[in-house]
C-alpha cells in the first residue's frame, strides 16, 4: 500500500500551474458566440451611432428658438419637412422652424435638439406649438455618444453576455476571434463501476461522476469527451488515459485515486513518459484523494470516486483551470454565483485544510439561511438536496449559527 | 398619431398572461439534459446504493469485536479474505475476524462497521491490529442511505444540474422528459435598421436586438428563430409576424412600438384576426413603448427599439414567461443572480412606474459597491459597461448612496 506523498495546498496548486498557458483561438459567428471568452481586444473601427440621433419622438429645432416657451405662451414653430427614418434629411431649418422626428431619426441642419411630443399641440396644418423650453443637445444621441472610434469595447479574456453580442452587431462585426473551447476526456474506473445501461448486481454501482463531471464541463463552456469507464485495470486505465490526452487538453479519471491497494491511477500516470507528479492528495475535505500530474500543457486528474469530492475537487481547480485555459480575465468568475447567507447551525472544521460544505438555502422573516447538509460525500443524493457549497478557510476551526457566510451557488 | 392605451403595470401583466400552459415535452439522453426542465417527476425505482458499502479503505469487522481498542492495548484480527470490488463478498466474519475493503466496497456478512486503515497496523502476514474502536455502522453506507426505493429524487420544473444528471445515471434513467424548448421567433424593425452585414449610411444602424435578444434567448435555453429586419413597411411586418407565429411560441418584435407615426407593429398585430392586445405601454423604465398581444397560448411582443429598453423588458417579462411555458417550478429563477451591493450615490426615480438601473459593480475595503450608469436608453455601451440592474419599486422616489440593494447579474 503506497503512502501519500505531496499532499498540497490549494494555494501551492494554482502555484504550480500558473503557467499553463492559453489555448489558441477560433473565428465563430456572433450567433453562436454567447458564452465564449474573446481571444482579442475589440477596438471600434467607428463612432456610434454615426450621427445626431433623437432619442424621443417629438420636433427637432433649435433650443434658442423655444427659449422661454410655456403652457401658456407656447412659442409656434412652422413644419418644414418631416425626417425620414434611416435616411439625412435633405433639408435644413431656419430661424423658428421645426421637422418632426422620431426616435432613431437623424436630426437635420440647423436643429440641435428634440422637444418631446408630450410638449408640443398642432395648431395648423403646418404650425405647432411648443410648451416647454429645452436645453441644447437635450434628446439627441451625438455621433460618438455611444461608441468613438479607437475605443476598446470589449477585452480579451471577456465571456461574451447578449450585450456584448450587441455591440459587435452594433460595429458590424458578425464574426469574432474566441478561445478555443477547452476539451476535456472523462474517464470513471473502479471495478465496482458498471455502464447505465446495465443493471448492477450486488457490490456494483453505476457510473455517476462521468455524467456530474460531463455536465460541470459543459456548464462552463468546455467540450466532454466520454471515454467510458476503465474498470480499475491498469492496461485498461492507461490506455484510455493516453486516448485522452491526445484528444483533449485536460484528462479527469475519477476513482482509483485513493490508497487503496486496486487504486492503479497512480500507476497508470507514473508510467507516462515525462510526467510530472503535481500532488498527491490536496488538502480540501471532501476531495483529500485526488492526484494531480502534468505533461507539457496538458494536465491529468486523478480526481476522488465519491461523487460530492469530484465535484468539489472540480469546483475548486478545474474551473479555475479552465477559466486559465480560455484566457478568462476573471478566472475568480467565482464571484458571480455566490450570494450571502446566514448559517443556521454551528458547523465544526478541521485546522489545516479547506473544508466544502453543502448548504441548502431557505428563506425565514426575511432572512437567507443556510442550512448545512451533513450526508456523507459519497451520496450524490446530498448534493442534488444542496443549493451549493461554503467554504471553511485553512486556518478557522468552524463557523457558528449566525455567521455570516458567502455560498456559492451551482 | 395613436395614444397610448392601456398602461399597464408588471403585476397586472403577470397575471394577464398567467395562464399560458406549458408546452409538451420530449425524451432526451440525459447527456444532452442539462438546464433543461424536469417534464416529470422522477421517482426512484430501488434504493441506492442497494447494498451495505464501506466509505473508507480499511477493515470490515463487527464493531463489539472492537471494542476497548487503543494504541496501548490493540486488538489484534485475523485477516480471512480481501472484499474484491463490485463483486458480493463470498465469505462471512466471524468472532476476532475482518476483512481489508476498499472504499465503495460491499461489506461480507458478519461485519458492521469498517475502521480506517489509519487506525490499524499489520503484525503477521494474516494478522492486523485495531488501534481503536468503532462504532456499529461507522463507515458505513447502508442500503437506502442515498435514496430510498419510491422518494421522488427530482421534482417536475427542476431546472437540470450536474448533480441532477449524476443521480439520474445512478438511478439507471438513460433518457429523461424534458419540456420542449420554447421557440421565439424575433423580428427588428425600423427603416433604419440595416443588417450587421451592411455598411450603415447617415441615418442608418446596424441591427443590435437581434443578436441582444437572441443572446438572452440562448442563455436561457429558448430557441432563438432569426426572422431578420422588416423595415417598417406594414406588409412586411405582418408576413414575417404571421410566419413568426406558425414557427415559435413567442414572436419579438423589436421597434416600431412607440407612439411614432411610422410604428406599424400595433396596426400590424391588430390586423391579426382573433389578437387582444394585453398592453401597449408598460409601467416600467426603460421599456414604456412596449406591446403585448396574444392569440391563444402564443404571444407577440412589440418591444421598444433601444437596446437596454428591449433587454430590460426581456428580463422582467420573458424570462417569466419562457419559465411558464416550460413549467419551471421557480419562475422567480430571478433570486439566482442576486447578489446585495451597496449604492454608491443617490438615484432618483419617478413614482407610478418601476424603474430598472443598469449598476457596474466595483470593490472598496471589503464592501461591494454599485455605480449608477445613467445614460440613455437607446446606448448598447451602456449595457455592455453594466454589471447588473437594479429595480426601484413602483412605489418609491429614489434611493440614497448607502442603501443596500439588489443587484441581477447578467
Amino acid at each position: 500500500m503506497r503512502p501519500f506523498f505531496k499532499v498540497k495546498r490549494a494555494q501551492d496548486i494554482f502555484e504550480s500551474l500558473g503557467d499553463v498557458k492559453p489555448l489558441g483561438s477560433e473565428c465563430v459567428p456572433i450567433r453562436d458566440a454567447l458564452n465564449r471568452i474573446l481571444a482579442v481586444d475589440i477596438i471600434s473601427g467607428e463612432d456610434l451611432p454615426g450621427f445626431e440621433r433623437s432619442a424621443v419622438d417629438g420636433y427637432a429645432l433649435a433650443a434658442k428658438d423655444a427659449f422661454g416657451a410655456s403652457e401658456d405662451q407656447p412659442t409656434p414653430f412652422t413644419i418644414v419637412a418631416e425626417v425620414k427614418m434611416g435616411e439625412m434629411p435633405n433639408f435644413g431649418l431656419t430661424r423658428g422652424e421645426c421637422a418632426p422626428i422620431s426616435t432613431g431619426g437623424m436630426l437635420p441642419k440647423g436643429a440641435d435638439a428634440v422637444v418631446m411630443i408630450e410638449y408640443s399641440r398642432m395648431v395648423e396644418e403646418r404650425v405647432v406649438e411648443i410648451t416647454r423650453p429645452v436645453s441644447t443637445l437635450e434628446n439627441v444621441i451625438l455621433p460618438d455618444d455611444d461608441v468613438k472610434a479607437g475605443q476598446v469595447v470589449l477585452h480579451q479574456g471577456t465571456r461574451l453576455r447578449p450585450q456584448d453580442l450587441g455591440i459587435l452587431a452594433a460595429l458590424g462585426i458578425s464574426q469574432v476571434e474566441v478561445c478555443n473551447k477547452p476539451r476535456a476526456a472523462i474517464i470513471s474506473s473502479g471495478e465496482e463501476i458498471v455502464d447505465i445501461s446495465q443493471r448492477p448486481t450486488a457490490g456494483q454501482i453505476r457510473d455517476i461522476n462521468s455524467y456530474t463531471l460531463g455536465g460541470l464541463c459543459t456548464a462552463f463552456g468546455v467540450e466532454a469527451i466520454y471515454l467510458g469507464i476503465a474498470g480499475d485495470r491498469f492496461e485498461d486505465l492507461k490506455r484510455l488515459i493516453e486516448k485522452g490526452e491526445s484528444q483533449a487538453d485536460v484528462v479527469l479519471v475519477s476513482g482509483g485515486s485513493s490508497v487503496g491497494t486496486r487504486d492503479f491511477t497512480l500507476d497508470a500516470l507514473l508510467s507516462l513518459q515525462g510526467v510530472e507528479i503535481v500532488a498527491h492528495g490536496v488538502s480540501i475535505s471532501p476531495g483529500k484523494p485526488t492526484i494531480i500530474a502534468r505533461r507539457g500543457n496538458k494536465t491529468l486528474w486523478g480526481l476522488p470516486g465519491h461523487p460530492v469530492s469530484a465535484m468539489v475537487i472540480f469546483d475548486v481547480f478545474l474551473r479555475w483551470l479552465f477559466g486559465k485555459l480560455c484566457g478568462l480575465s476573471k478566472p475568480a468568475e467565482y464571484t458571480d454565483h455566490v450570494i450571502e447567507a446566514e448559517l443556521d447551525r454551528n458547523v465544526e472544521s478541521a485546522s489545516g485544510r479547506e473544508d466544502y460544505i453543502r448548504v441548502k438555502l431557505t428563506h425565514s422573516e426575511g432572512r437567507r439561511l443556510a442550512t448545512p447538509i451533513l450526508g456523507k460525500s459519497g451520496l450524490i443524493s446530498t448534493m442534488v438536496e444542496a443549493d451549493g457549497i461554503i467554504r471553511i478557510d485553512m486556518n478557522t476551526e468552524g463557523l457558528y449559527g449566525g455567521d455570516k457566510v458567502k455560498v456559492r451557488l451551482f
